[in-house]
């Protein structure tokens, strides 16, 4: 799971630290554009750069096709980074280096910047129009820099996060709320049926797989539709989706998250293990009802349960 | 409150990016010996050397007397930092210079480690054998470098402080327990008397202002003394004090916490605001009792507050 963009502006000072990196990073490579990306599921985007340049058409902001970024074929596995001194005699890269020409670079260094989970935050990227060596010094610093931005990263993300399944967590939710969305929503309210029994029959040890594999689902339901997922506690779990408010489709996000949870390997079928779902729909501007949108859903929630479980309910 | 010595320990990867902020300041400067150090009351304390240097006389683990420190003349308050370029011509600083020198130091520069608090953290220096320049840039590279590490000190302190009054967490004593502390000691549980009162007559503003006064009388009585006050939650606080058995010197230090919670102004004092106590000592490699001794404590705290409150009693 990365950090998207949304997470990054609930972050302490992420914008002066951003601007601090690159600072620095251009202390040791003066003649370079610098820059930091992040990625998103299918796209780059350009957070900071460190100075606007006539040259290089690189912009603050600017999203790339993840296919067509160069940033793409950085090793992050191995956390190694990227190398083109003179892209012009890269002939074997004919599309890469057509994109980069296009931008007017000619010489490209790109340092991974990793999470602590493994994934990959983004690149921290120096670049030049000329062809141009880069020392091994440069390289170096230009390493520890990122790695110096990704402790900050993983700090922060820490605070917005649920370390059990890595959703994020109820503060993250009530930041969210509290930045105001603009457009309206649905939040789902999702418990599990039967999950005390696992607790029960296998020990918490598998109530934690249990939690996890919910989470691994709902992380890809989120990532297939617009929204996210967070752990409130326990065996309960937010869907929020936005732009959101005919209640056909939503019974059919609903239908689609039931059909997720309700299918367990052999060990755990015996348990029937599903979910119920309790489903609040809220106007544009709901800064301050998050806590009665909460109530509301847990109570829909509730009749779901009553009604026989594996279903859904409205509030209204 | 500054952060002591056994809260860093507890720091995810403080000791590697210690060594990656020393790593980067070397690059800057490969001729100096650079150091980190911390404050305690009233010791400077040298965490961590980017080299052992035969030269210059100064070791990993020093404490150091604060009078006696040259960093005690940084100026803190405007983040400034303090260069010497020749020691041997600074006949104003007659004692300082007779340490500088008998450490074999004639040139210096120390840059402030500022918490967001607005609390001194230490310094990061870099030193020299000889009298030395100090370039305008390598200056400003030392204080950037100084400021990514405050913001990853900032960001871990988060993870162990409560956020109203700056005192520990409950994590970070549950964290202390885990550690094992090798001595035995003995856990006074707070209670305000009437603090539903304050919130109820005033507010939650005045309430939180209460819990602030109480934190800060609190964190002074644990300056005084070997131990820390933690925050549990609500108006409920817990000091911590080791290597203390003796139950008559105990009681001292309750009727001491008592008698410093028990006077408040004129607006509170119609409430007769006071504490109650409960004291629970624990024997030496305590690790897994915390939750029993908690319990204990509690309990012992009930009996005070039936006693008639403004009072302490032990568990057993």
């Amino acid at each position: 799971m990365q950090i998207p963009l949304k997470e990054l502006q609930f972050y302490k000072n992420f914008d002066e630290l951003a601007r601090d990196i690159l600072d620095m990073a251009k202390e040791f490579m003066p003649d370079r554009l610098i820059y930091l990306t992040t990625f998103t599921d299918k796209h780059q985007v350009i957070i900071k750069l460190s100075e606007t340049s006539r040259e290089i058409h690189i912009i603050e902001g600017m999203v790339i096709e993840i296919t067509e970024t160069v940033c793409n074929r950085i090793d992050f596995d191995n956390n190694r980074p990227l190398i083109f001194e003179d892209m012009s005699k890269e002939t074997k890269l004919d599309d890469l280096r057509k994109a980069l020409i296009g931008a007017n670079i000619n010489s490209y260094l790109g340092v991974p910047i990793l999470l602590s989970n493994g994934k990959a935050f983004g690149t921290l990227c120096a670049v030049h129009t000329d062809a141009n060596e880069f020392s091994t010094k440069s390289i170096k610093m230009l390493q520890n820099i990122a790695k110096l931005f990704a402790y900050y990263l993983n700090l922060e993300r820490l605070a917005y996060r649920d370390s059990l399944t890595g959703l994020y967590n109820r503060q993250f939710l009530h930041k969210y709320f509290e930045d105001s969305p603009a457009g309206g929503g649905v939040l789902f309210f999702l418990d599990l049926d039967g999950f005390k029994k696992v607790n029960d029959l296998y020990g918490h040890d598998t109530g934690d797989l249990v939690l996890r594999e919910v989470a691994l689902r709902l992380d890809q339901f989120v990532q297939q539709h617009q929204g996210f997922a967070v752990r409130l506690g326990g065996d309960e779990f937010i869907i929020n989706m936005i732009d959101l408010s005919d209640k056909d489709e939503i019974s059919q996000y609903a239908e689609s998250l039931l059909a997720r949870l309700s299918s367990w390997d052999t060990q755990l079928e015996a348990l029937q293990l599903s979910v119920s779902i309790g489903i609040e729909l809220y106007p544009p501007h709901a800064s301050n009802l998050l806590d009665t949108l909460l109530k509301n859903a847990d109570n829909a929630l509730y009749r779901a349960k009553a009604n026989g479980k594996n279903g859904y309910q409205f509030f209204s």
